[in-house]
């Protein structure tokens, strides 16, 4: 596990008893994400997977659109002492694509004529994406969608041992799954899932799903339309900024998907 | 409940058996926090307790310590279009107290001679806080701490409904309870009652225990801490960075409060 998780003295009280062990915790660390040598945000994530997630975050902040975007990542020194922490991740971009303004990341909020509200972020998203998951002809069976979540629960060995950790899982339309990924934000899960498809030159995501071990967040259904992604699938509940936006996007949100139940808040007609 | 929940139609699919209904979600906006006129950040947040989520998330970041570093909170209207969205709140500082430089928000991660890294966290809290929980005599029965969280849920009227809220509750070590928030975001959450808190002259909150509905991360820790908590609660898992500022501060980090046990990572001597 490596970096993953890390162990912490625990003093334990269950039905009266006081035990004292060492309990394994997730880890959380700083990173720095940094474009031709400019910080653009620090995200709290869980080491692994960096590049992936670096590049995940820059796909669906609309700085790039595909694998041929970026030109290289490196772990960089820290500022002061020269030591690599890998804590520091430098994207140099393509000499052809332009370099995001410092401060422009996670700006979808108050971009639009109407304010800051929350029609001013689903306007942002409708500005910036360049895919459009409404295109998208796939069509996900409901018993399909209905076995995801064991599969991405039995696949997220780091949530066993710590309970701490947010899973996201891509899969095609039938069934089968491509990536999984774990972060103590689920944020940074989804990231990572999307890296990885970068990576593998996958970017738009036509014909998968994604699924969330969490809720369905605005922050969540914006990343899967920046990505191409057809259908989101969220364990718990949705928010209504993101069924509005699945609504605007032609994005198909599936939300308390537990058992063999689901409530369907857009598109619906991609679940047979 | 006004803003704070919106009803969205959604196809239901249970047992083979297919409906449409409208769903009761949770509303989820932006919302700009100024100070002297200055954005400061942009939150999703759910809608209620707007002035406490503000005041509270300049005191856990540092920029007020106490109600009067603060002389007027109200909402403005939009950049454009002049209306009033109630999305934008401008916070007018004493004059006493500096104004904080643009960008300095949530930067506790990267200022430090260590470069990015879990080390550099918990040094820029302990730069920045101003109140030591360390030195906070309270002690807590391990069977008061045992009966919060249930009512913790009894108090959450909206969870109940959307199932997509985030809590958080203060308590004295008596555990009567002193104000309880719900927020789509955890930070969120807690930035409102610790805004509660600030507006009700308490800070620092000594003697008193912070509860929070899912899990610790070094967030939750680091506002436990600037708010001068003693104690923090969860009921799922922390993180190895949110245990190590505990340890670093004094804090108690109690987590995996379930049923009649719990796990306490620092300062265990204050359950008793």
């Amino acid at each position: 596990m490596g970096r993953v998780t890390a162990r912490r003295r625990a003093k334990r009280l269950a039905a009266g008893v006081v035990s004292e062990r060492a309990e394994t915790l997730v880890v959380e660390e700083p990173l720095e994400i940094r474009v031709n040598g400019s910080p653009i945000t620090v995200t709290m994530r869980t080491p692994g997977s960096d590049v992936e997630l670096a590049q995940g975050f820059l796909l669906t902040e609309g700085m790039i659109a595909q694998r041929d975007d970026i030109t290289t990542v490196r772990y960089c020194p820290g500022e002061r002492d020269g030591e690599n922490s890998y804590n520091v991740l430098d994207v140099t971009l393509h000499p052809d694509v332009p370099a995001p303004e410092v401060g422009s990341a996670r700006n979808f909020y108050a971009t639009s004529s109407c304010g800051v509200c929350g029609k001013s972020s689903l306007e942002a998203v409708r500005l910036s994406t360049r895919y459009s998951p409404g295109d998208d002809p796939t069509t996900v069976a409901s018993m399909t969608l209905a076995a995801l979540p064991d599969r991405l629960r039995s696949a997220q060995k780091v949530f066993a041992t710590t309970g701490g950790l947010h899973g996201a899982a891509l899969f095609n339309a039938d069934g089968t799954m491509l990536a999984v990924r774990e972060d103590i934000g689920r944020h940074n899960a989804v990231d990572k899932v999307i890296g990885w498809a970068l990576e593998n030159d996958r970017i738009p995501l036509a014909g998968t799903v994604l699924l969330v071990s969490g809720r369905a967040s605005f922050e969540l259904s914006q990343k899967a339309v920046m990505a191409g992604i057809p259908v989101l699938a969220a364990v718990s509940a949705p928010s209504s900024l993101a069924a509005d936006l699945a609504k605007q996007s032609g994005l198909t949100l599936v939300a308390f998907l537990r058992g063999d139940s689901m409530n369907v808040y857009s598109r619906a007609d991609r679940v047979t």
